[in-house]
């Protein structure tokens, strides 16, 4: 991504505040949330331990937790009025469409009125956001108005519940389960950015969580799973990817899912993921893309020396899961909800504008002409 | 606003990039759009004319404007689908929320496809989006549906005609034109940078838009105005009001309408729409609400040293003509889409992903504790 070589361009390497939340690409631990290592985390928790870390300040015990998780169950109905705006979104929407449309719809009906309800709203967005995709989806593909409500104690099980009409598998809960833990929070990457610059004119959370969701949305942010899919999918075999990897280096064609604007060396999460793809892979007796995967992370790192971010190998532990393609960018949202989320209550504790200034390259004094007079 | 004195705190001070659409507090010229003075702009332009500046990059010759306008006009309906999503607001809604879900909603229906329509996409949010407000309020508040087709020529008489129902008076046109123009544009405020941030991953416009507004609704951004109307329609006298402010002083209350986080001497937008404020006061026969807005004015920059940005005369000028306080904010996101979008087109043509870093205060390590053993 850091084809311009412009001074400061972006903010790269520039404080823009203080968090305690997340570290990235800090030496000897590549990505720690609240100081606990993602490995750590991945091999131990739940995302709803992981959430109630982000948002309430640490882990819960076993009561604190138990009593989150019904909570959050409890929470994963939609008021009628959103179900009808979601009905009267075309099926060829983009999903990202839908995630911010719902979410900004949620907040006309169930607004932040003090910042003392903060925790409420971060916790009906965790337990909600699942419902809003899987409502729709359903709906507009295959016409039938779902219960958003289930009873699996997990969000991640919640959610392939409402998309297969049908409880998962154990593994499949688990896998989702890592995949939210390792999606849920990233420092100030810029849809994390985009909610602490609205939470800074003291706006509600609602607001923050919409515009962080249409950040997300861009190509070169959260839909990078989404093209190694489309990518991966287009080999039928390892030496095919070889050969199609090849050629688009040598077409310099941009390629999706490998390299990071922090990290340097290696992606964390990828390691992480990387396992669980090929757990998923043995379970559906997949023998095509987990090895075309393996092989474009080869060839990567071979022609460019470039690893493989938390995306790439997201995009076939997905597809195994039998999650439609379009939804992977949602499903990233209903994990990062709680970093967002976390993020707000930061800024909103010792906040001040944010109100960068410009360098102004435009002219310097215009003349105003009357317009008969003009070309 | 600069409550807090921190170093680099809110980026303060800091470039975030280069723009050709405006200066602000330059010395010499207080606020310039493309280098025109904006007394030369309220003085001469209509608010059609600076939107066309602002998004195509100068003004326009004759034929020019009146294809724009024919234009904008044609672009005022709303389809059926986002119809039915504003009538599932409630009447007690926030505005800016509805203005939110609607921009979102749009973008469902009318999705950007690619960056080679973004001019398509900017004129349907100027000629929409008093439309969205207008439906949403006329149906929640007076249980109309209104045909949001009007064939005012100015963008401040199409809203005031769907807001009351008839066309307005050449008076209150003129003074919306100017109303528009002078909020039509700011640099890297808050909201701006927003836009530009979501536009930095390469998202959509309909999502730029839609976090801008969503950083907007902030009472420290977009909400001062608002506040500035409650504030003085609390006072029944100029004595009352000099009463009222120095108490308010005394408890150190915070007073909306007042200073600026970039101008240090004066808001060059305030005292052009005081004169309009004079104007519309003179018409309506108003003997309290101005000499009170005056008085207040005084008090402030004789106590406080502290002069008037450009919301303070905003509040009773739109209070003459009669337009409900919830839509002040509104009102200014009708204008300022036009600066948020171009600035997402500048963004666009020389970008770099927005992504600065965080000064980390949290806990350099932390130990995973099973959850039996939590306290």
């Amino acid at each position: 991504m850091a084809d311009k070589k412009l001074s400061g361009a972006g903010l790269r390497g520039q404080s823009a505040g203080e968090t305690a939340l997340c570290t990235v690409g800090e030496t000897g631990s590549g990505l720690t949330f609240r100081g606990f290592d993602i490995q750590t985390l991945a091999d131990n928790a739940t995302f709803e331990e992981v959430a109630y870390l982000l948002l309430k300040g640490k882990l819960p015990n076993r009561a604190e937790l138990d009593a989150y998780i019904t909570r959050l169950k409890s929470l994963r109905g939609l008021p009628e009025a959103l179900k009808t705006v979601l009905e009267q979104i075309p099926a060829d929407a983009h999903p990202m469409d839908v995630m911010r449309t719902g979410a900004s719809m949620l907040g006309n009906l169930e607004t932040e009125q003090s910042f003392d309800a903060q925790q409420d709203v971060a916790d009906r967005f965790v337990a909600a956001l699942p419902s809003i995709i899987g409502y729709w989806y359903r709906f507009s593909h295959d016409g039938v108005r779902i219960e958003p409500h289930t009873d699996d104690d997990s969000t991640g099980a919640h959610f392939l519940h409402l998309l297969h009409g049908k409880a998962p598998s154990q593994l499949h809960a688990d896998a989702m389960n890592v995949s939210l833990i390792l999606y849920a929070e990233h420092e100030f990457n810029a849809s994390t950015f985009t909610a602490r610059v609205c939470a800074s004119t003291l706006s509600d959370l609602h607001s923050c969580v919409t515009g962080a969701i249409g950040t997300l949305r861009g190509p070169l942010h959260g839909g990078a799973n989404e093209a190694a899919m489309e990518m991966i999918s287009g080999f039928d075999s390892p030496d095919d990817a070889e050969r199609g990897m090849l050629g688009k280096l040598e077409r310099k064609e941009k390629i999706m899912g490998f390299g990071h604007a922090i990290y340097r060396e290696s992606d964390p999460r990828n390691a992480i993921i990387k396992k669980w793809a090929e757990k998923l892979a043995a379970d559906v007796g997949d023998s095509v893309l987990y090895p075309v995967s393996v092989r474009c992370e080869e060839v990567m790192w071979r022609e460019k020396k470039l690893f493989c971010n938390a995306d790439f190998f997201h995009a076939s532990a997905y597809h195994f899961m039998d999650i439609p393609t379009q939804l992977f960018t949602p499903i990233f949202v209903m994990s990062r909800v709680t970093g967002w989320c976390a993020h707000v209550f930061e800024q909103r504790a010792n906040n001040r504008i944010i109100r960068p200034s410009a360098d102004y390259t435009g002219p310097e004094k215009s003349e105003w002409v009357p317009i008969e007079q003009r070309d």
